[in-house]
């Protein structure tokens, strides 16, 4: 376990936030951070290059769409994700379990396996907890997750306890068929908004003593104050010592919400997805840039913002590109949202540092409203 | 015209290549040099970083695609494109001619102007001389171009010396107009393939007085072999000492072809247009990347190139990004298939200055066969 030492820095007094330094094998990670989620193994429009540039730490990428194309085996035949994508820094791993609930077509569920029908060309394919690992070992990234079952939002508590008591099994299966030392497996907790459930997840999970957990079943339909009043109850039940993943969240104030909960990481297509559709996130909340309003603005996206973008181009610029239709503005636009998702966390951890978190989340909050 | 001074350092004894700095407001560009063509005020998928760092020393944008968006009046307000589009290297504007007679829907043609309809909202547009230049002042680039009139290759001849004799005319009034001391005005020599005219062309506007003369209306349809042809005829109209320009010329062969007959400067969208089609130039001829054969391949796009691309991703991982449609394949192939004309041009040069360009078109031409 030494590879993947958990440094607590600092400790806030008035919330539960915490400011450390994640060891793993393609170096540290200083949490709370925000991993860029690079889906097929590149984070959509952006070299490695220019995502160092931005301060990404870890990336995410996806082993549903790994495992479909190029395929895992090729993936390790080429040396591993890390040297097929070219990020030599820590890599995450999801199980594909989510994407098979929510992406592909889902034909068999039951305790062996989930069977599916592949969202590229309806091939039928089969992942089982025994497979999820498997296929991560071949990808090679540095942390990466059990096979779990994320029930809808809305679905009754007969299912919810299901899907939980499931999870925990699969989760018990992933831990006996990992074998790489050189990757951390965490166990995601479920049970959506309901704490009970939370409760027996963790209770479940936590014997099996993962070096981290996850926080899977949030951010899918439920309302913020729902999120937020589940992760007041369930963060608690997860050791102090490792690391807390919330998987899939969110908006800069969920991050700010989550973060004063005692949550460690987080992945989220939202900067790079809604760069890619021409809104910003900046100091002064968010602007769509296909409005008229920019179209003489000389002005950077945001005056607060040293990044790339905006040390070198105007709104009336990115706007131009977004309307001319060029590859351009998605571009720029992913790397100062995601440059802006960085600084946020940055900022987080010199508040905790400083021991002014709580101020640090009103003044945010107050500025950002209304939000996306 | 002290600004725009044209410095030739070797001429070839057995060819008509020759290698020169060419001084221009925004920096020396060694020549012969190849622009990349940033249509619409970007060169579509890369960042002027990205530019620089590949060797790009001066890019070419189109005076149709900005008067239509953003308009010209919009960037000159932000500051002129060099601001606009963040390169504070030299730029060239072409005329709007090219893509008036191509891409839009020409309604009138007469002496005064050209009438045609915007091929993006079919709105009623004017070009003359005098409008061309107005708006390329706007626009602000180092290097602009007269307005002419470039009918197809196989037009009749007739025809051809009317748009000759046209072109010379507004050659004239362009010259008349065109007041920023700050910004090259080059003629352009129209004539088709047929030598007679070619020369009708040049005694029109070498009278003129240019600072430098581009070949236009080549590679239009005609073949290669009659393209050098009309090179070998027409570039020694065209005065040693100044600047000469190869419209919208080429592959690869193209260049080295032209460079030999006396061609200092180049522009086509080959190498990002056939980039974003997963097209990729090498040292040893064209390859297709979707290609199945690159599946498992680790090998970089070309070993003999030091490109970002090269030193960094496996064919294997091109040909992924390809298949699964992401953004970072053609943007990695743009880079590369430009960084690879930069080499090429850059190669041209040592050989014109080490006396064996000779050889070094006979080598490169046998490797690459078959071309595109």
């Amino acid at each position: 376990m030494s590879t993947f030492q958990f440094h607590l820095d600092a400790t806030d007094r008035d919330t539960a936030a915490r400011c450390g330094r994640w060891q793993t094998p393609h170096g540290v990670v200083e949490t709370p951070a925000f991993m860029p989620v690079g889906t097929s193994g590149t984070v959509k429009g952006l070299t490695p290059d220019q995502l160092r540039e931005i301060g990404s730490q870890m990336v995410l990428a996806n082993t549903y769409h790994l495992a479909l194309r190029p395929g895992a085996e090729i993936v390790a035949e080429m040396g591993g994700l890390h040297r097929f994508m070219n990020w030599d820094g820590p890599i995450l791993t999801d199980s594909g379990g989510f994407q098979v609930f929510s992406l592909a077509r889902l034909t068999k569920l039951d305790d062996q396996q989930v069977v599916f029908r592949s969202h590229i060309d309806g091939s039928l394919l089969e992942l089982s907890p025994e497979e999820a690992i498997r296929i991560q070992q071949l990808l090679g990234a540095d942390c990466i997750m059990c096979l779990d079952e994320g029930p809808p939002h809305d679905v009754d508590e007969a299912k919810l306890r299901v899907a939980v008591d499931r999870t925990t099994r699969w989760a018990a299966r992933c831990r006996d068929a990992h074998q790489r030392t050189d990757q951390a497996l965490f166990g995601i907790v479920q049970g959506g908004t309901d704490l009970r459930m939370r409760e027996r997840s963790a209770e479940g999970l936590l014997p099996l003593d993962f070096p981290g957990y996850a926080v899977g079943g949030l951010s899918v339909g439920e309302e913020p104050t729902s999120m937020y009043r589940t992760l007041d109850g369930t963060v608690p039940m997860l050791p102090a010592d490792r690391p807390r993943y919330l998987m899939g969240v969110g908006r800069p104030e969920d991050l700010i919400e989550a973060v004063v909960r005692g949550i460690d990481l987080f992945d989220c297509v939202m900067p790079t997805r809604n760069g890619r559709n021409a809104m910003a996130f900046t100091s002064n909340g968010t602007i769509r840039l296909r409005n008229l309003k920019h179209q003489r603005d000389p002005k950077p996206l945001d005056e607060e913002c040293s990044c790339p973008v905006c040390r070198q181009f105007s709104r009336a610029y990115l706007r131009h590109l977004f309307i001319s239709g060029e590859m351009l503005g998605p571009i720029l636009l992913s790397m100062h949202n995601l440059a802006f998702y960085h600084r946020l966390l940055r900022e987080i951890r010199l508040a905790i540092r400083e021991e002014r978190v709580s101020e640090f989340r009103s003044v945010h909050l107050a500025r950002w409203e209304p939000s996306v």
